[in-house]
């Protein structure tokens, strides 16, 4: 099945777990570690996929969950597939729709065969099975998709989480055999939680299950960040060296820097998107809110170290303006520099890889950068 | 003063009154006819620059009236003027702030003064007179400002619409005398409504101060569109033929073609932008409502005689999925559509010009556009 995908790892750091790798895919190579943007409907909010290209991002990551419901799966198979439809000839990542169905759908019923729910949209019921995620990412046709897992909540009780990585393992088996498509890459999902023993009880399910790449789920859902990373510390080691290793849904710079020390190669995350429609900027001193007044004249650049089209040809002044006037091209400008920040962060984390040195790029950048959460 | 302009008549229609020309501002040429996208706060809503000048945009027009109030004429001003501001290096024409002080803010005073006015965004109390309405285009810096007018309700009593013209007549005067940058081409705006001895009173007025361009205002404001054609007829005809003549706030592609018909080279309109943002689109054969059922599994592009980003590369299914599903990149795509429409438009108008050809390019044209107001 994996013969359209084959992984190349081209180095480790020195000092730290962190892997460059190579990833090809149906849609082309994804250098690692990669950060994806979200295109949750099938469009990274604001952004053409051109302005994708010049900045960098090589993956987008769409919801299955979100595009079942609006314009439905069978209609973007119809059309021609996602890639088409939303005019994206790079590699894409579906995931399989469990996250919104635990999180943003109200769940009606839950069992070892499938999960009902009813649509935040129109309340409509409606029901995912393992079977139905592969069928509806097979319908999306992305290059990589992943196993419907139960995200059970993080505070779960210790039972209620055993429970959750048992069907995780039950369904992923499923999934697997459900899969018709060679040319899709399906990933398993370690779940678990922060304890040890539940994430090695995960990993030890799914890894003979022989995936040709892990995500690990079920961080990032409001634990202490120390957790998230103690969690990566125990659980990566867990997962097969030769495969990409996929941190859903994380995470800051912070978390990025620490996930890819931990051996992470694949990110995706609605921060920079959704932080640059509210006015927030990460530039390489910090984080920046431009409604401040402080900012009002600002003759200077966003971040002088960013080449991106807001860094390069607009004022910090007429950035702010844009926002306090409540112009669609603020939003517009900061969704596409906080993209492209992330994607020059993962790039010089390559390098760091490639040289050995992300120790060094790890204490000399975290000072500098404030946490956003 | 107008040395840095020069308007030079290429062509005169053998049917029609309609005008090819080429006009020179400091920031570059236009070729004419034109139309301007509305670029109110400093950008037009949701298009980059570079986005413009891909579909063929010369120049654009932003609102004085806006601008004093966000950001501020002084501070755009202090960060090098409009075009730094916003990025947009080709020629910028502002409107003198009048139209929006009639329409939008609430009116408390008006005499041969000036006119003092509430804002509309917080209420505060300002003022507006010819002089003011110069110092402020002055600091803008746009390569085409307009005279303060009075801008009386299309139905008006006669008595009104006369003092209204007279003192539109009185402030031209004196935004002449106030002018004191040479870079900026002062055009003069004529009133009148429907009428035509007001029509002719106003120009009389005017064309002695001999103005490098003048204005039609007043129009499109709710009087049917046959006695908008009837008031160009016996308007136009009393502006100098070697001046650009600028027809304020319009309109349909229909009313574009017949303004040109009349002798009009200029034109501005918020409604390819407003229109895209409200899933509308102008099309080749018609308009389209993307909101539309019939659209949800269409394949084919939104106008298969457009080569915008939007028709290029995206199917109808697509677009309405982007509108109904709320993403930022519908209202952005059709925005690009209608703008590149537009220009599409005054580039045929402007070769049936030059072949000879306007009264058969109307004939054709007309009966497949549908008319949009």
């Amino acid at each position: 099945m994996a013969s359209a995908f084959s992984f190349e790892l081209e180095a480790v750091d020195s000092g730290t777990s962190a892997r460059a790798g190579r990833w090809s895919t149906p849609h082309g190579k994804v250098e690692t570690p990669a950060f994806m943007p979200v295109g949750t409907l099938g469009t990274v909010k604001g952004l053409l996929p051109e302005q994708l290209r010049l900045v960098g991002v090589q993956m987008v990551l769409a919801n299955t969950y979100h595009l079942a419901l609006r314009p439905g799966s069978e209609l973007v198979r119809d059309l021609g597939g996602l890639h088409r439809f939303m005019d994206w000839d790079g590699p894409i990542l579906t995931d399989s729709g469990g996250f919104q169905v635990f999180s943003l759908a109200q769940l009606r019923q839950l069992d070892d065969e499938k999960a009902v729910f009813r649509s935040h949209i129109d309340g409509s019921l409606l029901e995912l099975s393992p079977e139905r995620a592969i069928r509806i990412q097979e319908d999306l046709g992305a290059d990589c998709i992943m196993c419907l897992d139960e995200c059970a909540p993080a505070d779960d009780s210790p039972e209620r989480l055993r429970t959750a990585v048992d069907r995780t393992t039950l369904w992923a088996q499923r999934c697997r055999d459900a899969q018709k498509r060679t040319d899709q890459a399906l990933f398993g999902i370690v779940q678990g939680g922060t304890d040890e023993a539940l994430r090695i009880r995960s990993a030890a399910g799914l890894v003979p299950l022989n995936f040709p790449g892990y995500a690990v789920g079920g961080l990032s859902v409001g634990e202490p960040p120390s957790d998230m990373y103690r969690t990566l510390d125990f659980t990566v080691p867990q997962l097969p060296d030769d495969r990409p290793r996929y941190l859903m849904g994380v995470g800051t710079p912070t978390d990025l820097i620490e996930a890819v020390s931990r051996g992470i190669d694949l990110f995706d995350c609605v921060m920079p998107t959704r932080h640059g429609r509210n006015a927030m900027a990460f530039t390489s001193t910090g984080a920046i809110r431009l409604r401040n007044a402080i900012h009002a004249r600002d003759e200077t650049p966003l971040d002088s170290e960013c080449c991106c089209t807001a860094c390069r040809r607009y004022s910090r002044a007429y950035l702010r303006h844009l926002f306090i006037a409540g112009e669609m091209l603020g939003p517009i400008l900061l969704s596409l520099h906080n993209t492209a920040f992330y994607q020059k962060l993962v790039r010089e984390l390559r390098i760091a890889v490639n040289s050995g040195t992300v120790t060094e790029f790890r204490a000399n950048h975290l000072a500098q950068w404030n946490r956003q959460t």
